[in-house]
């Protein structure tokens, strides 16, 4: 992974001209002053653990498994969100941590964490690195130190129980290894997420990942069915059936806990056979609003399809659907309306009787189908749009996406002040207004997820002029009614808007659960509760 | 409802003499020395709270909605489970509450809270009063009394949002209420546990309830999109979407929390189209093994049908899967094998297709249908059990039933372990093993729920003869790796079970969260955990 951006070097994208020229003509988008920093520029403070400390952990973990070498600890700097890569960009490696820990079993895991309960070191669990929400910047306020605690090492696939089609994994698979262990048991999980690359298992469960098949194969935290978590005090281990009615559903507490409450080292999950037919569709709706409420209607009537996404006209025009092939600009030539992707996975005959279903309901709504053609390019360029962010912040754009989610009556307000908000404070001069996009990503019988795209030229210091518009959408999503994140997280990033959303008392029972497994205080201090 | 036993007197059941005869000559059931206690002859301490504390509980909800005359406090006595009635047969009202409260919104709520904290009195939340695990009993010790909070006027459809398909309700709603108000709209929550003509929404979210159509609509817990919650340091409200990943789903701490943290006082629930068309049908399978391999390819392989239950060949041939026309025992003469009941509601095209699709796996999985007969006496019968238990109290024997689940590929060990327990705890004496019966209630994807009925002959006395049998039937399901209940809830008779399933760090973490939330104990003190 590249340090500084996404992925894979090799693949980085490149702009072709047309986008070029809507970024300068449209947006006001002027390269920036100079290249961004080197490797080698990168500044770090000085790593901090006592060699007592240090003597300690490789005891934990083996001194082999304990690396402070720039390059570690640089590659384990922060997320991907966009102020995280604008301040690599800048050389700024100031919330490097001290240490990097590789632990090989929940047992050496369990020491660790005694270990820096004991000397006072903060821990970040890290899987993917690929939060975009500062769930990987500990606050280093009273401890001696910080370390990553990498779960590279738990990569194992533990079990298959074909019959009950649950799979015991470890949480540092990354999610292309996961499926590929599956695959040769005609399994999968069917978690397909943006980030799906490079994440890893145990990331997906503690920050409650959606992928985009969500509609058929549900969201990650609807895929544990058991979850075991080491925490300073000792092992948890919750889910003995599918459901249970034995008191409150206690993986619902560690699902989304981002690390804050302990470390989760294995993971039960819920399996699928490997789907028989894939068949990707484009269809075009005259307006997004018109599109929604086909969404709505499909969803609500059931069987719903396995991937539904819906872009808005901008988002359509810009042919952001498909990142992949984004040069072609397509979307701008095609007449307008809203481009949705209508995917089905699974046997032959259910896929059938699925589309057939789903394509009366979407023709009866106004819809227009427009082939294989548009599904297929979607297909190609899902996780490619990662990429394209390095391209454009190298040309001189800020870029980042905001999503969130609500019940479907509260949709078009939540998309109208998302909107307003960004407009509003990212306009960069006179003309200049932010390039907004949207798409319905996930649905739900009761609601939908909204994912904006913004664009815009980058004025002063893009840090800080991301802050500015991130805090008044964070603000704009609270006075809508939306949630502050459907699928990225809280991380340090969502903590205020978070805590507004579930309340004095709801973070009081966070603080709670903290304080009985963690009463040093030393998980992710300052992730999802301060 | 009948104070000593199940629902509306007019509709006692009797037992016919096939029955009779059963009971005496394979279970050796005697008939009991003595008739049940009158109404008359129930003993009750005397109610135990101040002039002061009455007053201060009369300003909260109005003097005329704090009772304290022996009906109410005799009907606000306990649950139903066969220990509960088994004591109020034989007049012991020693746990009657000093007082009973309706309070008439959530703001009364929140004073009774306030006050009972300040004068250390404790609350029992009471909804339909169908606890069958003994939620219901608080502990006295330090406590200057007991209350009980009945939320029956808490009745209100609030909202209905058609959009969304959600609709705002209150707790204090019985099932056939809110059904009512919602058949008004068109709309159903499709929620049919055996308590459904008594219990209530609150009770059915605070403990976790699952409907016999929970393959089609889902659990309660997953009907509930928000919820809010008053306790005695104020009011929480979570579910702004309906899903979300902003930090832990803490709607699922309070699903399941049985009043420990606080009272529901009000829930925005799912809400599905009624629908056109029902229909419930039979199938045989030669064994129990066939039939539960059966249902869970039909699970797997989706869409799955609406109601899917299997009898195992005892209860079959008993013929309790019809306990509306158990007396016919038309099950004894009709071939053995195992009872599949599959039901299908929705719109006549997706009955059509999910009806096929499922004839055929349930054909290639051995089965043979018997057509609409058995599966319309199913539902004629299905809300029928508990009357059937009082007539067979009242007969001499001693009846309850015991559920659980588990993944998949547990079931027969869990089926073979609790089956072993309860025979080796009830057998009466030479040649009278109890009849325990079973059916398969509820499928997932990654296992299912098993529901015992066991009939023995009352030996002794029947509570102390319960109490054993519980005690090794609550064993052998936690050794065998089932959860210990999935839907009936923890209460106080799985307590014990409970804190070995969840771990010590599990209890831990619930009395960090109730400590906080309730800092007096005063609420459901006993209750969940200790």
């Amino acid at each position: 992974m590249l340090w500084s951006g996404w992925g894979d070097p090799a693949k980085a994208a490149g702009l072709p001209e047309p986008v070029l020229t809507l970024l300068r003509e449209v947006l006001g988008v002027r390269e920036p002053a100079g290249p961004p920093a080197t490797f080698g520029e990168v500044r770090l403070n000085a790593a901090a653990l006592s060699p007592l400390v240090l003597s300690d952990l490789g005891e934990a973990v083996g001194a082999e498994h304990v690396r402070f070498d720039d390059d570690a600890r640089i590659r384990h700097t922060r997320g991907k969100s966009t102020p995280d890569l604008l301040r690599m960009r800048a050389g700024d490696g100031s919330d490097a941590p001290d240490a990097v820990l590789l632990p090989g079993s929940h047992h050496e895991v369990l020491e660790v964490l005694r270990v820096c309960a004991r000397h006072r070191v903060a821990v970040v669990p890290f899987g993917g690195g690929t939060s975009v929400v500062g769930g990987l910047v500990a606050s280093r306020d009273g401890f001696a130190g910080v370390v990553a605690l990498d779960l590279a090492r738990l990569d194992r696939l533990l079990s298959v129980d074909a019959e009950s089609m649950v799979a015991g994994l470890e949480p540092g698979l990354r999610a292309p290894q996961a499926e590929r262990l599956l695959a040769g048991h005609g399994l999968t999980l069917g978690h397909f997420p943006q980030s799906y690359e490079y994440a890893t298992l145990g990331g997906f469960a503690a920050a409650r990942s959606s992928g985009q098949a969500s509609a058929g194969y549900g969201r990650f935290d609807d895929m544990v069915v058991g979850v075991t978590v080491a925490t300073p005090r000792g092992a948890m281990e919750f889910g003995r059936a599918p459901r249970s009615a034995a008191g409150p559903d206690l993986r619902h507490l560690v699902l989304g806990s981002e690390g804050a409450f302990g470390v989760i080292t294995s993971l039960r999950l819920r399996v699928r056979e490997a789907p028989a037919v894939k068949v990707y569709e484009g269809w075009r709706f005259p307006s997004f609003a018109a599109g929604t409420a086909a969404l709505r209607r499909l969803v609500q009537a059931g069987p719903a399809p396995t991937v539904l996404r819906l872009s808005d006209e901008t988002e359509t025009a810009v042919g952001l659907a498909k990142p992949g092939e984004l040069g072609e600009l397509d979307g701008l030539q095609s007449g307008g309306g809203c481009l949705a992707v209508v995917g089905y996975e699974g046997d032959a005959g259910d896929v059938a009787y699925r589309r057939e279903r789903a394509d009366g309901i979407l023709s009866e709504m106004g819809g227009v189908p427009l082939g294989p053609e548009p599904g297929e390019a979607w297909a190609r360029g899902r996780f490619g749009a990662p990429y394209l962010r390095d391209a454009l912040l190298s040309a001189g754009a800020v870029v980042e996406t905001v999503e969130t989610a609500c019940f479907w009556s509260g949709i078009p307000r939540l998309y109208d002040a998302v909107r307003q908000a960004l407009a509003a404070t990212l306009t960069s001069g006179p003309g200049y207004a932010p390039l907004v996009m949207c798409h319905v990503s996930h649905v739900y019988g009761t609601g939908a997820s909204l994912y904006f795209t913004v664009v815009a030229a980058q004025i002063g210091d893009p840090v800080e002029q991301w802050a500015t518009a991130k805090a008044a959408v964070s603000e704009a999503i609270g006075l809508a009614g939306g949630t502050i994140s459907h699928h990225h997280g809280v991380g340090t990033d969502h903590r205020e808007a978070f805590a507004a959303e579930i309340g004095e008392l709801g973070v009081d029972i966070l603080r709670a659960v903290k304080e009985r497994l963690d009463p040093a205080g030393i998980l992710n201090p300052g992730v999802l509760i301060r």
